[in-house]
C-alpha cells in the first residue's frame, strides 16, 4: 500500500527543495518518529551530532556554504542547548531551520506536567525565548502546517536568519497535500521607478568622485551577489577592499583587491585608501566593534553610498525595493570607467611577499600565518575561530575561490569545530582548514568525534597557546580564570574513533611546521595537528584591538 | 590605601553569606575584570568550566547539596549556552544565581553594535529570554544595584529557582554601602489561625484513616525538612514511601520505609500501600509522567492531603500561610501513635535480598544494580543520569544519610557530569558516586578534565551500551539515530589530566564488577570505569516506563 502524503513529508520535500540535503542534530523522544521520515527521505541525510549546540552550529557552518541548514532537536532540553547556535545565525545572518519535535496536542492543551517541561503546564515559554533570536516562529497543528510551513521558509530565504518550526509529535504523520508550485515562484524583484531616482541622485556622486572605493561584506555573500559585485567593480576599475567578516566575497588575488579594511588598525595603505575616499560604494555592510578596531574608522558617512539587500541609500535617502544584485548589474551598466593608472592601486597580490625559509626556532603566531598563506590553495574553504585565530587569519591572503567562515560579531568561541562538520559537508570535494585555539576547541571538542564518524577530512590545526589568549589579551594576562587544562590533544582522534582514520601532527618550530605542511598538501585523511605557541604571542591586529575593547568596556 | 567598597563586593558578599563558597563559570571579556574581584575574594573560589552549559550544570548539581550555587557567564554567548542548565534548575527548584556579565551601560544606552549581541542595537533581548526560566531577574545600574541583588536572592533563597543578575561591566566598580543585616532577617513564619484550621478540619481525618501513609517528595529536601518529616514519620507510626525525584529525603533503611513509588510501575507492595491508601499526606510531592510511571497512579485525589512548602491543602481547601516544616510538626504533636502490628509495616530492609555471587558471565543491568546496592554506604551521595542510569538506580535503597541527585522532570541528558563536578566541591568528604550512560556522557564529556583538575575524586561508572537505549526503549530501537560514535572511554581521563590522577577500569562480566568494587571500597583517586552492557539490555522500569511515553507521544 502506498503511504499517504504527511505534513511530515512536506516540511522534508520543502526542506530538500530549498536545497537542505544534510540535517543535524539530536535525537529525543518527541521528534524520535519523525526521524524515521528524515532516515526514509531520498534527499535528505541525517547527521547526529554530540549535543544540541553542536548540532546548531553545524547547521551554521552548513548553511554558510550551502544556503541553507536545518537542525531538529527535541523540547525544552534539546531547543535550548541549541539556543546559543541559533542566535550566532541571527546575528550573522545565517538562514538555518530550526525544527522542535514536541509533545502531542493533546498534552500541551492538557497542560501536563511532562518530562522536558517546566513543570508548570506552559508549553509556550519556549517557543517565546526563540521569538528573540529567530525571524519567524510557528507551531505547527493539523489545520495550519503546510501554509506556516511556506511562511517560515520564506522569511528564512528571504530574510537570510533563522526560524524556529515548533512540530508536536502527533501532527507530522497527518494528511497534507503535495507542494504544487516551488516555495520561491520568483527572485524578489527592483523597482524601476526606484532604480531611475536612485541612479538620477547618486550616479553623479558616483561619477565625478576623485577616489571612489568599494567596501564589501558578508551580506553580499549570503544574497549571493559575488558574481555582480565582480561585474560592477571591473566595469569601473574602483579598488575594492572587504570587511574581515566578508573576507572572500571578493577574489583576493584580483588586481583590484587592497585588502581587509580593519578601521585605525588596518594597514597603512587600505586605511588611507577608504577613510580618505569622498565616494564609498558600500555593499552589504554592517560595521560592529569586532571589525572595526573597535569602531576606529576614519571616514564620514556622508561619503557613503550603502547597497543593502534589498535597498540603496546615500545623501541621505533610501530607495527600494532594490535588490543588492540589481543594483550592482545597474551601477555596473552606467558607472564611468576609470583606468587603472588614474585609481593607482596597490592591490594585495603586488605588495612583496617574502618567500618563507623555515628556521629551527619556536613558531609564533607571526611566522605561522606567514607560512599558511603559502598553503592556501584555490577554493579552500577556511574556518578561524574567535580569537588569535581569526584576527590572524582575516589579515592572510585567500586563493581564488576561496572562502572564509569565521564569527566575528556573535564571536562564541568554540563555534568553528562543530562548523567545519557542516561546511565540510556541504561540499566535501572543497578543502577546509580550521584554526582553532585551544581554549575554544574545549567548549566542543566532542563533535570531533562526528567529524571522524562521517569520514570527512578536513584539516583542523588546533593552536594550543595554554588557555583563553584573546582574554588575556583584554584582561587578566595571567589570572587563573583564563588559564585552561592542558590536555593531550593529539591523542583525541585516535579515543574518538579508529586510529587509522587520521593523520596527527604535534608541531612546536619552524621547520617541523613546514614538514608538516609539505606532507599534507595532499592529505586523504582528516589532519588533526597541533600547534604549540607561546601563551603571549598573538597576532598584532588582536593585540590592538584587544586594547580597544578593555577601553570600550570602562 | 584601603579598597573602596563597591557594588561588586556587595554582591560577593551578599552570595557568600547566603552560602556560595564556589563560583561556576567561564570568562569573557564582559565579566572579566569583575572576576578579579571574584579571585579576591577571601570566601568565594572560582571554577574554571570547559563551557558554560556544563557551568550551569555544575552549579545546579553544588546547589542540590550545598543549598545555593551561582555561575557566572559573559553577555549573549555565555549566557544563551547556560540556559538550558538555568531552565533545569528551574523545572526542578534549584536555587542558582545566574551572573551575566554584559556591556557597559553607555554601550547598551546607545545601542552600539558590539560583538556578542545580535547587533540589532536591543541589548534587551536575551534578559527576556531569562525571564522565561528564572523566578527573578534584575539589570544592575549604580542606583538600583544593592536593592536588587537583594530582591532577587531573597526571591531565589524563598522559591527555590534561579534567578537572573545582569551585571554591566562598568557597575560592578561604582560604590556601595555594605551590608548591615543578613539578607534573611527571619524564616518564614506560619499563621497560628491557618494552622488551627488545618488541625480542626484535616486532623480527624489522619487520626481515622485506616491505611495512612506518607508519600514524600524532593521539595522537602530543598526546604531542608528531612528531620521534620523524620519526626513526623516516628510520631505518626506511618509508612513512607519516597518517589524517585524525592529519593533520599527519609532514610531508606528506616523501618518505616517501603520504597520508592512509580505509579502502576511500583513494585505490587508499595503500589498497594499507595494506591489503596485512604489518607495519603503527600509532603513536597509533584507528579509528573517519568515519576508516575506516566500518570499511572491508582490514587484518587480525594484521599490526599497536600504538604506545600507554604500552604497545606486537602478536603477541598487551602490553608497558608504554613511552613513544611511548622506543619511536620504540628502534626506530629497531635496525631494519633499507630503501632507497629496495626501498620502491618513491611520495610525495604526487611525484605529479602539475595547475596550476590559473582559469576564470568557477561554484566546484566539487573546484575550490575544487585551488586553496586552492596557497595552503597552511609552519607554517599549518588548521581544517576536520565535514561538506564536513573531507572537502574530509582529502585535502587539508599543508606542512611544518603543523597540521590537526577533529572527526572528536566531530563537533560549529560548533566550529571558537571553536576558531580559541583556537588562533590560542595562536600569534598562524602563520597561521590555517578552513574551515566555512553549517549549522556558524550553530551558534556569534556568537564572530566576539570574534575581532574579540581583534584576532587568522585568515582564515575560509565554504562556503555552503545548508544541512546532510553530512546531505542521508546522508539526506534535499530534506527542509526540512536547509534552514537563508540570512543575509547576508558584512555579519556589521562588525555585531559595526568595519568596518575585517576584509576580507570573496564569491565565486562559481574566477577571484573565485583573485584573492582573490592579494589575500590576504599578509593584515594577519581574513578573512571567504563561499564560495558548489552545494547538492548535496560532496567525493567525503564522498559515499562518507555512504553508509556511513545504511546504519550501518539
Amino acid at each position: 500500500m502506498k503511504k499517504d502524503y504527511t505534513i511530515g513529508d512536506y516540511l522534508l520535500d520543502r526542506l530538500a527543495q530549498i536545497g537542505v540535503q544534510h540535517v543535524f542534530g539530536v535525537p529525543g523522544d518527541y521528534n524520535l518518529m519523525f526521524l524515521d521520515e528524515v532516515l526514509k527521505h531520498k534527499e535528505l541525510e541525517w547527521i547526529g551530532n554530540c549535543n544540541e549546540l553542536n548540532a546548531a552550529y553545524a547547521a551554521d557552518g552548513y548553511a554558510r556554504l550551502n544556503g541553507i541548514g536545518a537542525v531538529m532537536t527535541t523540547f525544552g532540553v534539546g531547543e535550548l542547548s541549541a539556543v546559543n547556535g541559533i542566535a550566532g545565525s541571527y546575528a550573522e545572518h545565517v538562514p538555518v531551520v530550526k525544527v522542535t519535535g514536541a509533545p502531542t496536542t493533546k498534552v500541551m492543551k492538557e497542560g501536563a506536567y511532562v518530562h522536558h517541561t517546566l513543570g508548570d503546564g506552559n508549553f509556550h515559554r519556549f517557543s517565546t525565548m526563540f521569538r528573540e533570536v529567530t525571524c519567524a516562529q510557528t507551531i505547527l497543528t493539523v489545520e495550519n502546517a503546510s501554509q506556516e510551513i511556506d511562511r517560515v521558509l520564506l522569511a528564512c530565504l528571504t530574510e537570510k536568519k533563522p526560524v524556529h518550526i515548533v512540530l508536536p509529535i502527533d501532527v507530522y504523520n497527518k494528511p497534507a497535500n503535495k507542494p504544487k508550485k516551488q516555495l520561491l515562484d520568483e527572485e524578489m524583484k527592483s523597482n524601476e521607478k526606484a532604480m531611475d531616482e536612485m541612479l538620477t541622485n547618486l550616479l553623479m556622486k558616483i561619477n565625478k568622485a576623485k577616489k571612489p572605493v568599494i567596501l564589501a561584506d558578508y551580506e553580499v555573500y549570503r544574497y549571493k551577489a559575488e558574481k555582480e559585485l565582480m561585474h560592477f567593480a571591473e566595469k569601473s576599475g574602483f579598488p575594492l577592499a572587504t570587511l574581515s567578516m566578508g573576507k572572500g566575497v571578493f577574489d583576493e588575488t584580483h588586481p583590484q583587491f587592497i585588502g581587509v579594511y580593519n578601521g585605525d588598525l588596518s594597514d597603512s595603505y587600505i586605511k588611507q585608501r577608504i577613510d580618505e575616499s569622498d565616494c564609498i560604494i558600500s555593499v552589504g555592510v554592517k560595521l560592529t566593534d569586532s571589525i572595526t578596531g573597535g569602531f576606529s574608522q576614519g571616514f564620514s558617512e556622508e561619503n557613503v553610498i550603502h547597497l543593502h539587500p534589498l535597498s540603496v541609500e546615500g545623501e541621505g535617502e533610501k530607495y527600494a525595493p532594490l535588490t543588492m544584485k540589481d543594483t550592482l548589474n545597474t551601477l555596473a551598466h552606467h558607472v564611468k570607467k576609470r583606468e587603472r593608472e588614474e585609481m593607482d592601486i596597490i592591490s594585495t597580490t603586488s605588495r612583496q611577499q617574502q618567500p618563507f625559509e623555515a628556521t629551527d626556532e619556536k613558531l609564533t603566531q607571526t611566522r605561522f600565518f606567514e607560512r599558511l598563506s603559502y598553503f592556501i590553495k584555490e577554493d579552500d574553504v577556511l574556518l578561524a575561530d574567535q580569537g588569535t585565530s581569526f584576527f590572524g587569519a582575516a589579515t592572510m591572503p585567500l586563493k581564488k575561490g576561496g572562502t572564509f567562515i569565521g564569527q566575528p560579531l556573535w564571536g562564541s568561541i568554540g563555534y568553528t569545530l562543530p562548523a567545519v562538520l557542516g561546511s565540510q559537508l556541504a561540499d566535501k570535494e572543497r578543502r577546509n582548514i580550521l584554526l582553532i585555539g585551544d581554549g575554544s576547541f574545549q567548549l566542543t571538542a566532542q563533535e570531533l568525534s562526528t567529524i571522524i564518524y562521517q569520514k570527512i577530512k578536513p584539516i583542523i590545526f588546533l593552536i594550543n597557546n595554554d588557555g583563553y589568549t584573546v582574554e588575556r589579551a583584554i584582561h587578566g594576562e595571567n589570572k587563573s580564570y583564563n588559564d585552561i587544562v592542558m590536555w593531550d590533544y593529539e591523542k583525541l582522534p585516535s579515543i574518538f574513533g579508529p586510529k587509522e582514520a587520521s593523520e596527527t601532527f604535534k608541531v612546536q618550530t619552524e621547520q617541523e611546521l613546514d614538514d608538516m605542511l609539505n606532507k599534507i598538501e595532499h592529505h586523504d585523511k582528516l589532519v588533526f595537528a597541533e600547534i604549540k605557541m607561546n601563551r603571549d604571542d598573538k597576532p598584532e591586529l588582536l593585540t590592538e584591538l584587544s586594547k580597544r575593547f578593555s577601553s570600550q568596556n570602562s
